[in-house]
């Protein structure tokens, strides 16, 4: 295995999220990414590299140029606002509901953000523009490093990506590193690929990029969206559009599923994605399966990670590992490397 | 004149909202509506009266039962959560963005309240309903004043209104007063009503409960949506769609504008308004187009509020009034008061 990881990550700190009505501290902190790489060093699997400086275009397969615009713009512009924004990170305050229009190109700052943004859980920060981009740059590293011939690779970067999308941010997340490798495995040669979302939350973003295309199959298992967040995608009827149509698996699993029950679930879409005949994996891992996780459900255990690596390594194909979400931040890194040995050395 | 007032509008009294990313007192206030009774007081215009207890069936003609259900279970529900919430107003925190669905039923309390809502400006707080719900028997009280043969009726009640929608809130507002006015007139007999929206803000609920509809004429004056709230609706090119073409006029004008080149756009909004024929008007009345308001951006002086009230008076039409926005809280009353002595004695 090849591991790209990027110091720049830590450059994205939120400070404060809204949570259930209040301003709390953010959940997705650079704790998450140190302490995965802490761990791969006291139980190493490969190289752990930098990732190349990639061109922006390999980034505009998946998101819309006005969008990057935006987010790489937008700190800037916060603190030409009022330089005391220099305090406050940037969360959404209004945005188009029902009947408000999205073809119009507002002026303000806040209407701007209000036009991209889907949550107020994200904060954006002086650092995300930089962390983001250079966490996409390890998903397309490790996608080039399969495409080189890696039979595994990891992209460990933070914020987490899937559930952005070609022109929206939330779930602390901005650029969609496991849709960015996928392209990337799709513009080296690979004629299909499969993108499989074991993160607690639905990946909407990755499920957005390619719901009308049938050459990436997106595959999911997640805590059901009737009860769990995004809540307004991820359920089972979502099978894809036009070309697509057959090639978007949704499997929901209520909070409280343990790992037998979880694994159960894994094993049918790894069936799905064999069914669907693919060239190469894309996994977005994220470790919010764990029972500690402080905003998940599920009742996985830090020994169930190894099995679950061994199942994925069943697949017998070449995997670009992408890291996702993850909230009980000490066992992150156990959980994370524990998976990844067991998918390293099945 | 007669005014419908009552003292349950006290009941909503958000602590803080969400503004330029940071949480801060609320601006709609209770005071908002006691200054201009104290006004009233001094200067009056006729008998103030409780309202009406009207039916919830004259309130479904504009918003629809689901919405209704949420937003008079909302707190309990809140407060059914965690008992320590009984400390924070509920405010969004996901919310369906591009690609989400609007067609599904999540059961998760913040992700009803995100299918709702449209900002985070807008507590809903433990009173919020019982206030919203006397609102609108004031708009109906007062509505109905003016089908028994009033000149005039004056709805003195918060939260305002025109920025709740058929199924959403935002703006501070969550029944929209104005469109239940308009639509009990019609009901009681008048073919064409006009809704004439005078706040700074565009009334984008109203627009939107009449937009496919001929029997009531829309027209607003107001800040230009592309710098001012609430950004994604409210431009000139929105003229009304399949029976409504034509029945919708939007006069935006930018930040600074004085009184003399607002009262040319308010003439031509009344010449509409004549041509079109209608036989009532409502009139929402926001105050924040005052030169001090702390969060608009227009340049009327105290003064000139007499002389609106005279350009309108020209019409010489019935006139139920809605009070909506206005945040320079002393000078509400004096300038509300201002329009209505012009208004009523012209």
């Amino acid at each position: 295995m090849i591991t790209f990881f990027n110091h720049l990550h830590a450059a994205h700190q939120g400070r404060m999220e809204m949570f259930r009505g209040r301003l709390v501290p953010c959940y997705e902190v650079p704790n998450r990414a140190d302490y995965v790489l802490q761990e791969l060093q006291v139980r190493p699997l490969g190289a752990v590299q930098q990732p190349a400086q990639w061109a922006d275009s390999h980034i505009e397969r998946i998101h819309e140029k006005p969008y990057l615009d935006f987010l790489c713009t937008a700190w800037d512009r916060w603190l030409a606002l009022d330089s005391a924004n220099a305090e406050v990170d940037i969360l959404p305050s209004v945005w188009p509901g029902p009947t408000l229009r999205r073809d119009v190109q507002p002026q303000n700052f806040s209407a701007q953000v209000g036009l991209y943004c889907f949550d107020a859980g994200t904060p954006l920060t002086a650092g995300t523009w930089q962390a983001a981009r250079a966490g996409a740059d390890c998903a397309l590293s490790a996608a080039q490093a399969v495409l080189d011939g890696e039979k595994l690779s990891f992209a460990l970067s933070r914020p987490p990506g899937h559930h952005a999308g070609a022109n929206f941010y939330g779930g602390y997340c901005f650029l969609n590193n496991a849709a960015i490798a996928a392209e990337h495995l799709r513009q080296g040669g690979a004629e299909k690929v499969a993108v499989l979302d074991i993160d607690y939350h639905h990946g909407n973003g990755t499920q957005a990029c390619f719901y009308d295309r049938s050459d990436v199959f997106f595959a999911s298992v997640h805590g059901d969206p009737v009860t769990e967040y995004p809540f307004y995608l991820g359920y089972a009827d979502e099978t894809g559009v036009a070309a697509g149509v057959g090639a978007n698996l949704n499997i929901p699993l209520p909070r409280g599923t343990d790992y037998a029950r979880w694994a159960q679930a894994l094993d049918a879409a790894l069936d799905a994605i064999t069914r669907y005949g693919v060239q190469a994996l894309v996994l977005s891992l994220g470790m919010d399966t764990f029972e500690g996780d402080p905003i998940s459900g599920f009742k996985l255990r830090s020994d169930d990670y190894f099995q679950v690596g061994a199942r994925l390594a069943r697949l017998a194909l070449p995997v670009v590992v992408i890291f996702e979400g993850g909230y009980a931040v000490r066992e992150v890194g156990i959980n994370a490397v524990n998976l990844l040995h067991g998918l390293a050395k099945a």
